[in-house]
């Protein structure tokens, strides 16, 4: 219980998407000082999609990736400044643009199951000097098995950490402690968990990752995040504290960077809204659900019971056009019962 | 896992606190009407405080329980109407009067340490006909063997229902779990488990709760409630049916109700804002905040450090004059350390 454990705050990038990219570098500098002078290990910051994120296909952020980090790096004196990289969007050229200006630490996140491309990203990431994290996305959609296996390639690559994601927030305590346990027990670097809320369970799911021996959990101030939000950042402190788990950071100063500084910044709260408990519930990437609410319309069925199927068939990104098929299949059900 | 779960809404009752009790009847008749069509097992309804809360002390509701109680009783088919006892705050009067116009269920309310005070309110329940919930406040302020011998109490008065409330949302879920198993070895009535969300487990406190045997669990639409609110009703059954508990609810329905229904009406979001998670940290009454703000600003200390002092001194309400104590005896020894 006296374990120390490393916090990635992800306000100043997962909590991009909150705020749709929208942070001045300005406003980056004053939540990335508090959070440093908070204690913070790592702060993670740019585009909610990473390097190079800022497209018409993301969403413009309202500054660059070299004028962000900037900002960020003359402010913070201790901590790591960390940036995500999902091979395919971001390239080795904007990781070492990025380690140039002060990046630390880097995040290569790639789909549970493709832990092959990030081989490349985590060889490079370490030439460099990078505290490195292999970062294993939609971890939901795997067993155990098959996560230890991507976990493994990440750590062949050079990774200090390989986290568990649960990018959909579609993870209950039970599947997080099965999946953290699992890799307890088959890597030698250690476990992180990054958690997302749509299922309420985002401290919960924390909890029970520490419990199996994860020892790096993310979080963000206010929750700030994509879907229904990170763990709090400065709730999941308070609930470390409780539990007797060590920490760097000061509770009061990060109660008071996301009441004071980062609260009066959000366009929104974040909260569980429909979308976001449905596509945890089901499981299944955020745009899809603008597609089953149409299917669903046009197929007088329930927009929740066809993402339900979709989560059971696992469909990823790329497999719109199923979503037509299951809402059909869905109508044809129906009538058969009437 | 194939346990039946039964489930009590408060968004009528613990969700007032959230609108500072202006749900007016019709508000309160729209809402159960939709819960009621979801399924759902109990709703709760009336003021914040209970039967008789509306008060200069606990702030006045926008009508009388039994305007609120009419509205509801009249457009609730298969859902029982519930109640909440505070005894000191409503009385046997207020409670024939709730069961004369159709509540079927009641809520007898007391500290955790004072079962005793239950005894003549559940008994007249019982008399009444009504459905009895034994339902101990501030759990997380004793340790299992207390609430052991509380609950036994209820049960010997005729409750049919004990509940582990956690007020103060102060607990997580090794806390959760150590309370509901012992009272699973202890009493022969059904165990529920009142979750708030101040350190964001509510939900997970929920799930730790029937992992033990709870079988009677609580939420509100939107996660409306006092502090940083409930478990969200809508959530929570997610997280339940995705675990393989069975429940009455239809989910598609709770969705729909608490987004087109209950948050048109919300004033302000259910967020975990400081105030709530200093709270749910130090488990103390959130009457204590303001009294700790104004000390820390007299004696120059801060306001957590007072409030865990508090909570580690488990100071209840009636003793506010220890919270200046506290202040002094924490601005002398930060001298000492100057």
């Amino acid at each position: 219980m006296t374990q120390k454990i490393t916090i990635t705050d992800s306000t100043l990038r997962d909590g991009m998407h909150t705020v749709s990219h929208q942070f001045s570098p300005a406003d980056m500098a004053e939540i990335a000082r508090a959070l440093d002078q908070a204690g913070m290990d790592l702060i993670e910051i740019g585009h909610g999609d990473g390097l190079a994120g800022s497209s018409y296909q993301y969403g413009f952020s309202s500054a660059s990736d070299t004028d962000y980090l900037k900002a960020v790096c003359d402010v913070v004196k201790q901590a790591k400044v960390t940036v995500l990289l999902l091979p395919g969007i971001g390239t080795k050229k904007d990781l070492q643009a990025a380690a140039e200006i002060g990046a630390k630490a880097v995040r290569v996140a790639t789909h549970v199951t493709e832990a092959d491309i990030s081989e490349q990203h985590i060889k490079i990431a370490k030439e460099l000097g990078l505290f490195t994290v292999g970062f294993l996305m939609m971890a939901h959609m795997e067993e155990p098995e098959k996560i230890v296996e991507q976990a493994r390639k990440m750590e062949s690559y050079g990774a200090d950490v390989v986290y568990v994601t649960d990018s959909a927030g579609a993870l209950l305590p039970d599947g997080v402690r099965a999946r953290v346990s699992a890799l307890r027990n088959a890597v030698n670097i250690p476990i992180g968990f990054h958690a997302h809320n749509n299922l309420g369970v985002a401290v919960g799911n924390t909890l029970a990752a520490l419990a199996e021996g994860a020892t790096f959990v993310d979080g963000s101030l206010r929750g700030m995040g994509a879907g229904a939000g990170n763990a709090q950042t400065e709730v999941m402190v308070a609930a470390l504290n409780k539990q007797g788990y060590l920490t760097n950071c000061d509770l009061s100063k990060l109660i008071r960077a996301a009441e004071d500084i980062v609260a009066p910044k959000m366009s929104r709260p974040q909260i569980i809204d429909s979308v976001a408990l449905i596509l945890g519930y089901a499981g299944v990437y955020s745009s899809f659900f603008l597609h089953a609410k149409r299917a669903a319309e046009r197929f007088g069925v329930d927009a929740l019971t066809i993402l339900e199927e979709l989560g059971k068939r696992r469909i990823v990104g790329g497999q719109e056009d199923q979503i037509i098929d299951v809402a059909y299949e869905l109508s044809q059900k129906q009538a058969l019962v009437r």
